[in-house]
């Protein structure tokens, strides 16, 4: 069986009509819904793209990889889904993003150049590489973000797109009185990107997909990493989905004054950040939430359009679509914009599966609401290829059971999330060393707890009675048990064997007493405490001395 | 400056007469403490051999590197002590034993010959390979412990020792009517080894280490890690020190029968094994400990050796020394033999620092009481060496102010070791997963706790009242207020950032802000949200579409 395992960047969980929203429509999502498993409590494990990318890429937790933000580079050394899959006799593909940083000094130290095939993919976090696009082609005073050469900019030149970066100035840019309206200025958001549709960005890595499935033997499996950039800002989209939604589509944000009355510090600090700030103001929010769902829309036509040419192609019969996002986005819930924290939009994910087998037919179209990590994906996958889930070296659990109807009794009690935001300026306004910038959430099926490092309280949200998240508890002394408890899962967790990654369980059992039969006898008297055989060798006529 | 790092293999804390023992004399030992400091309270990483050691040469905790047993291996792509010291200048040689496991498995995936430097380093644990000798040539039906080739075996072999493992039959065992009489039974540790004193192990790597100061140029510093194999197991020693200690020089047991009333699982468990066993019967203390005294003796005679020969080579006045062991020896203490858990005789270890610089007059002979760690040494050695400790990296704290007097007001509260036992057979016996098998200890200046994975009560001595930690207060109730503060402790550490080693925290700091002047630009409604160069290359006529 092959995979193709679709994600989106800053997807929100509740932005698609099968997860309930009830002004946008996406008739491709519910599709592969219909005839999958949507599992409702999916959790990141990390509200941030790089860092959660790379728990994907791993199926480890980001304190356990240690990439825990954008660009801190991955170390050499770690283990990918690639090199998983490849152990298991399936190729892994990149199509699109990954956000990966590169351990240079790492590569460097080890003398592991990218010039061969090991080195190329731990550059590329383990993938080979159909297209690699991180899709944020920003340039300013002080250079470019991404110093790669994109192969969308090369894309749009060959279709004659003009000037030094079209991915700006066409795809994510409008047109204001013969000038260039770029996305990145919000007001800009409901204007049609200067583009023909079929150019952007979205059907663009579609046509990507395409030609890497039919480019594909029938005879050799596959997993496709389809990493589209959308509905990632800037918060643009051309001709019709610029005007598909207005204003009146948009939901009232989910937040409550009382969210601005003494928060949490480290909330409030974000709150009160430039991007939180702008979300403040309805104007924003009415302005790019419909360019948000027009993004969401064309991501949808365009999964159609694959979805449509697995069929035609006869690949729907073995392959598994999975569908998710890298985090969400605020849009201004919770006073905030962006991702960052641990409320519902930001850290909980779409997750769909759809297994094409027969196993699977007993739970086509329902909901599953086990508490639900991204590196589940990581080590369902390695199942799917048709191997054993090294459980030293991948920390997630495969969601196959769940598929296949056979729910497990000891599946988890407790998510983790986890934030380093040592690179923002949040760390500066909270006056606190990079290591102590750091943020634990602890999701169980009723509760919704953060850790702070640095001395503050915690914050605590009861799921049942307070669904929105608006009530924080983190102070209340009535949920001082609560609050424990939740500790407890935070610490059990923070002692995880996460590092023992050289040696299995298996071989640690295996070798158990071994040392005896070579020699190594510890604790014996005499010879009545030792099997005759392990003394073999130092017995004997006592050897005369040398002169 | 050169370092001489010094290290003993199962030296306990207070097997020197400069630590109070009152009938072993260690003049050589004592030599060294008068000019230097002694760290009274110094705790390896994990009183095992492999683990503690990898901790040594990281700087890191067992948890972190993840060698966290013998022969365990340590992951390609960790840091090194040689790592470290030569981006600063400082050449790092072995000398001895290291017990390191190489990542083979690692190696081939990352492509990593052995055949180069590069490869050789990482599978010497960052050292450069003067002697190489882990000093455990045992054998038996299952083939050797260790596939190297022995450079000590050569060495004897070409002095004229007969057979293929002499490093048993000579260095190893004594003579009984004629016969082999091994050191791996303890029977026979009361006899003295068939060897001629200088050709015995100890003696034999300080003639490696005089060869390797002498072939040293005096313009560039190093770092030698002369790691001796002894006062280890085999419990023999040659002639004349054999017959240096006696029953009667043997100090009583340190443990109380209520020791094994009721005792925690996992010390039930450990009290009970062979070795432990072993060393309940005053017979096999009183023959094993004069022995253990003796090859003590030598070391100390060795080293003796070893400083006049720096005294006159004059290498004193630009070395710093330093002696410690890897871990301790039970020798009976608590109903134990071995070491495996946390009680001082075990995790305690000698550490003494003679720094030659005039910085460290003030403190020469004194004692030093603070909480320090093995991988504090790591970070001195750095230091030493005219680096910055990598605080990403290495975990522990440079000593040096200490020696020079200047002791830091936020020193820790707490050190912390680790024990994984999954590789023994009380995993069995206490029917537990591998990944269940962790012991931690928290030390502060009063208490010594541990906790136990697997749902087991702590353990928790209270070292003012009972310094002798014959008192397990793990189950009273009124000790609830310290055990919580001891988990404080075990949490904080637990949730402690280890694997973030790609990006400093400057380079974080550094990086701030810094994505707006490349271009990325978020949360900005309008111009006058951005800086105007930030927009320089977004502002322009729009460009036409192509056809």
């Amino acid at each position: 069986m092959n995979i193709l395992f679709v994600m989106y960047d800053q997807l929100r969980f509740d932005y698609l009509s099968c997860a309930g929203h009830p002004t946008l429509r996406t008739p491709n999502f519910d599709r592969v819904a219909a005839q999958g498993v949507r599992f409702d409590r999916a959790y990141v494990q990390s509200p941030v793209c790089c860092a959660s990318r790379m728990s994907f890429y791993t199926g480890r937790y980001t304190s356990s990889h240690g990439a825990s933000w954008n660009n801190y580079p991955l170390k050499v050394g770690e283990r990918t889904l690639g090199d998983h899959l490849r152990d298991n006799g399936m190729q892994a593909w990149l199509i699109g993003k990954t956000h990966m940083a590169v351990d240079d000094a790492g590569m460097d130290r080890l003398g592991i150049s990218r010039d061969g095939v090991i080195g190329a993919r731990v550059a590329e976090c383990g993938f080979d590489v159909w297209t690699r696009d991180d899709g944020l082609w920003g340039k300013g005073p002080d250079g470019a973000y991404d110093r790669r050469r994109s192969p969308y900019n090369a894309y749009l030149a060959a279709r004659g797109y003009p000037g030094a970066n079209p991915w700006h100035d066409h795809a994510n840019a409008g047109v204001e009185e013969g000038r260039i309206a770029s996305g990145f200025l919000m007001r800009h958001a409901g204007r049609p990107a200067n583009i023909h549709e079929p150019d952007s960005e979205t059907p663009w890595l579609t046509d990507q997909a395409i030609a890497f499935v039919d480019a594909q033997p029938t005879d050799a499996p596959w997993l496709a990493h389809l990493s589209y950039i959308k509905p990632h800002w800037p918060y643009i989209v051309p001709e019709p989905y610029h005007a598909l939604y207005r204003a009146e589509d948009v939901l009232p944000a989910v937040r409550d004054p009382s969210e601005r009355i003494d928060p949490h510090p480290v909330f409030d600090a974000f709150q009160s950040g430039t991007v939180s700030a702008a979300f403040h103001r309805d104007e924003v929010r009415e302005t790019v939430i419909p360019a948000y769902m027009g993004l969401i829309a064309q991501c949808d036509d365009q999964l159609g359009r694959l979805l449509d040419h697995l069929q035609r192609t006869d690949r729907t019969r073995d392959t598994m679509i999975l569908l998710t996002s890298d985090h969400g986005d605020y849009l201004g819930d919770h006073w905030m914009g962006e991702k960052d924290l641990f409320h519902d939009p930001s850290v909980r994910v779409p997750m769909i599966v759809l297994d094409p087998r027969p196993e699977a037919d007993g739970t086509r179209g329902t909901v599953c609401d086990a508490l639900v990590e991204a590196i589940d994906l990581t080590a369902a996958f390695i199942e799917v290829a048709g191997g054993t889930v090294p459980e030293h070296v991948v920390e997630g659990r495969s969601l196959l059971p769940f598929l296949h109807g056979r729910e497990p009794g000891d599946w988890r009690q407790a998510a983790i999330s986890e934030y380093d935001y040592s690179g923002t300026g949040h760390a500066e306004t909270l006056g606190l060393a990079p290591r102590d910038c750091r943020l634990f959430m602890v999701a169980t099926e009723r509760w919704k707890f953060m850790h702070a490092e640095g001395g503050f309280r915690p914050m605590l949200f009861d799921l049942r009675a307070d669904p929105q998240e608006l009530n924080d508890l983190g102070a209340s002394a009535d949920h001082a048990v609560v609050i424990a408890q939740m500790y407890g899962h935070l610490h059990r967790w923070a002692r995880r064997m996460s590092q023992r990654t050289t040696i299995s369980d298996a071989e640690i059992a295996a070798r158990r007493g071994a040392s005896g039969g070579k020699g190594i006898l510890i604790g014996a008297w005499s010879e009545a405490d030792v099997a005759p055989a392990h003394l073999s060798d130092y017995v004997g006529p006592a050897p005369d001395l040398p002169e």
